[in-house]
């Protein structure tokens, strides 16, 4: 067993680019998720500059900056990285980072863009728990390879106190997602992340909970099997290694990574001030479709989704269905929404003077052409001339003695 | 008694701008309100052009146009207008024609600069039912001025079969737009728009019903004393004289008036393919806002509305309260909604350091500010400089030995 600063001597050491990552590489960026919260913008930046060997290396030495080390504090004597990533093994979970193939650089390219705005005194950046910053590394239990899963992914989140019409709306969403090839990311809460993750899984389709606390923890605790069943076929990922606690500020840091990994987000419920709005924020800044499912305006469910569609600033789009999602997250082209269907009507194609015919005609006596002309506001030859395309539409009958309007067609299956 | 043709060579014959409106002018238009269907391009045109009294003398004679003749057909030889007039007086109700101080030349100034849009030849215009043409006369039942009742009103329109839901949320629409000042105006149908008819009823404001038949006829039957009442403080209205029967292509026609009329109109609800939705067309067609209350996706009575809210072209506004719907037709700045109110916290104001450290304290067994810090991750100078406020603001207490958090307060009225 080699300790860390051994580990990282030796990744120093190790000529760059050599195929698969080096394990100092691997262990010093374990360090460092649980040395720095995540969303610490100067920290990414200065592992960035020196890489994350080098960062830990300077940070253990006492040698980093001084602003540097302030934001490790009290945590950087302690050293949990082998327990940590064995605590990751024996859960069946890995650490990914930066470094590996699998890492989903194009979908999370997008944090890189956005943390190059934050400024570089601390003072004015963004607040942590708001800063778009790319995670040090992943931790990630389940069979599955996190970039192929998220190349084709939605965020479906909402509120945790849901209501009946929420879940049944969010596990449809996510049933008709999962069947049509596209991965549910949500963050595995009660409510409406867990009813996403359901719908998905009933489709048979993989779906990926990201946490706020370690991969090997079941938070909630109600969501245990849910989260098993996850594992199974997707993916559970969190920033915090194994073991970590669900804290609070963690969920809003949380909230990034979910808007990150997908094409765009999908808010089902949110009432006022919540959870589901910030992440819709966060996909909005990153430049990722915000798509929002209304509800009945009685509902405080709903608060937060209607004034999502009411901000111009975020730009959300309503959606009913899987099919309009995919519209808006997809190749324009490919996944287009199909048309809602309309009832036809064989009144659809008349003519003005025909359509007033028509509703000249009575019901039950037969009237002469002259009678519908005063009453229809035409002339007799335009009755004659638009009475034989009613008669062959069935709208309209001759009985002997004058017009009348025809029955309705008798459903089919009807008795005779 | 007159006859129509002896009170029209009078009109002619009458100097012009002498105060009222000649009791010819009147009758003139009284007849082309029965002689030819509302939304008849060219006649509005032809009437524009040569006159109302000069129109019905030149078609009478059979020296008008041909085109012009045709679309009076076979009941030009009819004139109903004196019986109409008393039929209206017996009622209570009026005919107010442009000449008139009372007509809403505001409002409907948007279709005289729509109709001006119109091909010239006929073949190539809208169809009738679409075709944004001023009315040639409106027929007037209640006490209210027309132009002052219309001044300051909103469209409520949405569907016959309409839920409980949307007949609830149509009701508060229109009680509180009545409460505020504001004219409700809607179609007199079942469902919605006899919803909101009842709301603004309920605040004691006059509403507006603006009907497809005679304004002495109540159609459909079951609102018979809804009508009533809406005749004693508000207006019933029509393009049709007296008696006329509410044929199905008069309500499209019809609708044009209601969006024209307003400064904007609110569909509550409305399924795919419905008349609600015409009437939000027109509206955008004529330049006014377009609002749209949202529902359950799982209702079919609000595919319609969702169908609008996704519309880029039609531009429509997702609105929830009557507040906001004030806010979209109202005047800038006078007219602003209230933002929604959300749940404060005394979480809000907190660092992120502060935050962490609040996390980190237990429930019950208090910790040491070194503790503290290894768990939030910072150094334990910060831990103690953040600990006094957030012991001022009750999130954390000293137990003698260590910090927890502080039991939240209790709700005012409880119990010691």
């Amino acid at each position: 067993m080699t300790t860390l600063e051994e580990d990282l001597e030796d990744a120093a050491a190790a000529p760059r680019g050599a195929g698969a990552v080096h394990p100092g590489v691997r262990r010093a960026r374990a360090w460092l998720s649980r040395a720095v919260e995540p969303g610490t913008v100067d920290l990414w930046r200065y592992v960035e500059e020196v890489g994350p060997v080098e960062a830990v290396r300077r940070l253990r030495a006492g040698s980093a900056p001084a602003g540097i080390r302030s934001l490790v504090g009290a945590r950087v004597a302690e050293d949990a990285t082998l327990p940590d990533l064995r605590r990751a093994e024996a859960c069946g979970a890995r650490l990914v980072v930066p470094e590996d193939g699998e890492w989903p650089a194009y979908q999370l390219h997008a944090l890189t863009v956005a943390v190059a705005d934050e400024p570089l005194v601390r003072r004015d950046q963004s607040k942590r728990t708001q800063a778009l910053v790319p995670p040090m590394a992943l931790w990630v239990r389940g069979p599955a390879r996190l970039d192929e899963l998220t190349e084709r992914s939605v965020a479906v989140v909402g509120a945790r106190a849901s209501s009946a019409y929420g879940e049944h709306v969010a596990g449809e969403l996510g049933h008709q997602l999962g069947e049509r090839g596209w991965t549910v990311v949500s963050g595995g809460a009660f409510g409406i992340d867990g009813a996403a993750h359901r719908g998905a899984l009933a489709a048979e389709a993989p779906t990926i909970a990201v946490l706020a606390c370690g991969v090997d923890r079941s938070y909630p605790a109600g969501n245990g099997a849910l989260f098993h069943r996850i594992a199974e076929d997707g993916l559970l990922v969190s920033e915090w290694p194994p073991g970590c606690a669900p804290l609070r500020h963690r969920f809003l840091v949380r909230n990034r990574l979910i808007a990150a990994l997908t094409r765009g987000t999908v808010v089902v419920e949110a009432a006022a001030r919540s959870g589901a709005q910030a992440t819709a924020h966060r996909a909005q800044k990153l430049g990722r479709p915000v798509m929002v499912v209304p509800g009945p305006v009685t509902s405080a469910l709903s608060v937060g989704c209607h004034e999502l569609l009411r901000d111009e600033h975020v730009g959300a789009v309503l959606v009913t269905t899987a099919a309009q999602v995919i519209e808006a997250v997809g190749r324009i082209g490919d996944d287009l929404a199909p048309p809602i269907e309309r009832p036809g009507s064989p009144r659809d194609g008349l003519s003005d003077v025909a359509a007033r015919v028509l509703d000249a005609c009575p019901v039950r006596t037969g009237v002469s052409p002259e009678r519908l002309a005063r009453s229809a506001g035409c002339d007799v030859l335009d009755v004659l001339r638009v009475l034989p395309s009613l008669e062959l539409a069935q709208l309209v009958e001759w009985t002997g003695t004058g017009w009348r309007l025809a029955p309705p067609p008798k459903p089919p299956g009807a008795a005779a």
